[in-house]
């Protein structure tokens, strides 16, 4: 499914390995990805509000943010939830074999897990799966391309993204990679991000900017709804650029280039949401707050009549408008404005004469949807990516066999 | 689809009419449904709380509850919801029409209207529909009937219930009609009901027990979480059992027979959910409010990922116990409790040895799937009913071909 390396500029400070040591059933897919730090480097974690969260979650969200984290491990096909005091254990056991091969200490060793929910994880296989990641760590492009498939499950390919950003003269490189297509079967779960910058942040900077970041990006997207167990979004800065901690006005020039390469990799998640067949772009503006414009957004994206309208090609206006009003927002329905691939369908609260082949047309003949709300009660917006509803998402998570 | 006219009891004080004026294309189908009041009836009513919502939405909220109420008119195949100006004129020659035709005041008619959003109603045919069903309403179960099916648009036949209930030696009817099977394509809408008593009932009384009523039924169901423009729920007592107001202790025993009858009601529309192949019941208990209960029960309920579970007859509890955990509730999970046709799936936060064919063939053998959670924050508890998702429901709300 991957294309060719790309050439992407890795940030310095970091080495990485991807490694199978059969989780994943095809031999040829990565299934421990491991990140090792030079030097004890910054960090920051975004964790899913999940009341039902795994033992990675519990351990990671205790030990972030920190100016002395030296490694991530990872292990796809097994998300360790649900999975009581052995689950702690295993998850503590991973971070221990880590600091041991690296000369670390385990505290300073962050975990994630993803895939099924429920099943202890097969250590055996983890041990040695780690043992060979150590020894096979590298700072190429491959070497990271390796981790970044290592992180997958039911993903059709690699999810990464990377900018260069030079501010007063200092060039900063950011790199990330994510998973996620859903919360799919069997019992598939989980977001997992990581963003590596070479840049020198404070622990407080780090965790400012990715939380920022994500509310804007990877808190952006929906595929159905489900809110896993395992979300994790992780932001590693190394500071080998080598000059002195970020002022407030560089580290918002920083914030936006990672917002960019958050934004595309973000995207690719809902596109390859299970059985998609388009990715639809929501768009609400002139809301009293962000807050107001996100509610919105995400009632129309997990919508399933909104869903099943754009996967058939239908201008199905009714069901947009509708979902708005359940939004749980304050607003005068009578000015609500929607435009769909840029045609106007609604105003003031009455139908707006419209060519329906002619809107029908724009959604078939594209993979993107972009739907426009406007309201009239300030300034604020919101934008969320979503996938659509499609027999083959019924399908792929009704017919797995017990 | 019908089956024949069961043997209802009918409270007195009513009379019906369901006729067919070219609203629905089946000729067979009455689109026109009528209930006269002999004499001014009390009534209360609960609305959807959608921001955007219809023209009779707007024009019953504002007369109710009443004590003088003489007729509810109810189309069906057009919502008349996002129509603008021309909508609230529409909707008020409806109940014009009706008040001269039984000589009533316009002011004491209500409307309610269900069908495709965003369409002007071809009032040509309801004009002429609305003189026919007034020049022919009975008060036999056959009259009922008619106007049962009046209300309907894609459901597969007629929902109604009764009860009839004996207190302090004066015995009232109770009888009711619905209709709704989701909110569903071409942009059909709306769950409406209609419940109606012989009871003497003063406005506060109707107003308190309709609105109790509704939460622990018509408010506990899902099929696929999109509310409509056009939800409306009317309570009519006509007092004609001839006796003094209810004491609070007879409205109490009042309520519950009513209560029985609605959920008998509220359980038919997600068993008829668009392409439902189960109903879904789920039990929650052992929370700190009922609040919190119902939360819970309708993030279970809503979603896909469980939804699509039980279509295929996967135990997969990784699903449900996971959107417990993002339903915004405070719990302990290692407490929590989950059982699927009363077999134990999981406990204290680990999973419980059982065996998958066996709760596999439970949930296919059987239309109905009964999930049961127990929390230990307190002693508050809630139920809601479901429908599956299948292939067949995203076909349907995808097909439609503009």
């Amino acid at each position: 499914m991957d294309e060719p390396t790309q050439q992407i500029k890795i940030p310095a400070g970091f080495r990485f390995a991807g490694v199978h040591c059969g989780l994943k059933r095809n031999p040829n897919k990565e299934d421990i990805s491991l990140i090792v730090c030079d030097n004890p480097a910054t960090a920051a974690g975004v964790y899913t509000t999940n009341k039902v969260f795994a033992a990675p979650v519990r351990r990671d969200r205790s030990r972030t943010p920190s100016d002395k984290i030296r490694a991530v491990i990872t292990n796809s096909g097994n998300a360790n939830a649900c999975t009581g005091e052995q689950g702690e254990k295993d998850c503590a056991e991973m971070a221990n074999i880590v600091a041991e091969q690296i000369g670390a200490s385990a505290d300073d060793v962050l975990v994630m897990s993803t895939g099924i929910i429920g099943v202890h994880l097969p250590m055996e296989k983890i041990r040695s799966g780690i043992a060979a990641a150590t020894g096979q760590t590298g700072a190429e492009a491959s070497d990271f391309i390796a981790a970044a498939r290592g992180i997958l499950t039911t993903d059709n390919g690699k999810k990464i993204a990377s900018r260069s950003v030079t501010i007063d003269g200092r060039t900063f490189q950011i790199a990330g990679m994510c998973k996620g297509a859903g919360m799919i079967a069997p019992n598939m779960a989980t977001m997992l991000g990581i963003v590596l910058t070479d840049a020198p942040l404070s622990v407080d900077q780090a965790q400012s900017v990715l939380s920022q970041v994500a509310d804007e990006t990877f808190n952006c997207i929906r595929v159905d709804g489900h809110m896993s167990t395992n979300d994790s979004l992780l932001l590693l800065a190394s500071g080998a650029e080598g000059g002195e901690t970020l002022t407030d006005a560089q580290l918002d020039q920083l914030q936006v280039a990672m917002k960019e390469a958050c934004e595309e990799m973000a995207r690719l998640i809902p596109a390859d949401g299970e059985g998609a067949t388009h990715l639809i772009k929501i768009d609400v503006e002139g809301c009293a707050s962000v807050d107001d414009a996100k509610k919105i957004a995400i009632e129309v994206a997990d919508s399933p009549l909104v869903k099943t309208a754009i996967t058939g090609g239908d201008p199905n206006w009714g069901r947009i408008v509708s979902a708005v009003g359940y939004a749980g927002v304050t607003f005068d329905p009578l000015k609500l404005e929607l435009r769909l691939n840029d045609i106007l369908l609604y105003q003031e609260g009455t139908p707006v004469q419209f060519d329906a082949k002619n809107v029908s047309q724009s959604i078939k003949g594209s993979f993107e949807t972009h739907v426009q709300l406007t309201l009239f009660e300030g300034d604020a917006k919101a934008r969320v990516w979503a996938s659509d509803l499609t027999v083959e998402y019924v399908k792929f998570n009704a017919d797995y066999s017990t």
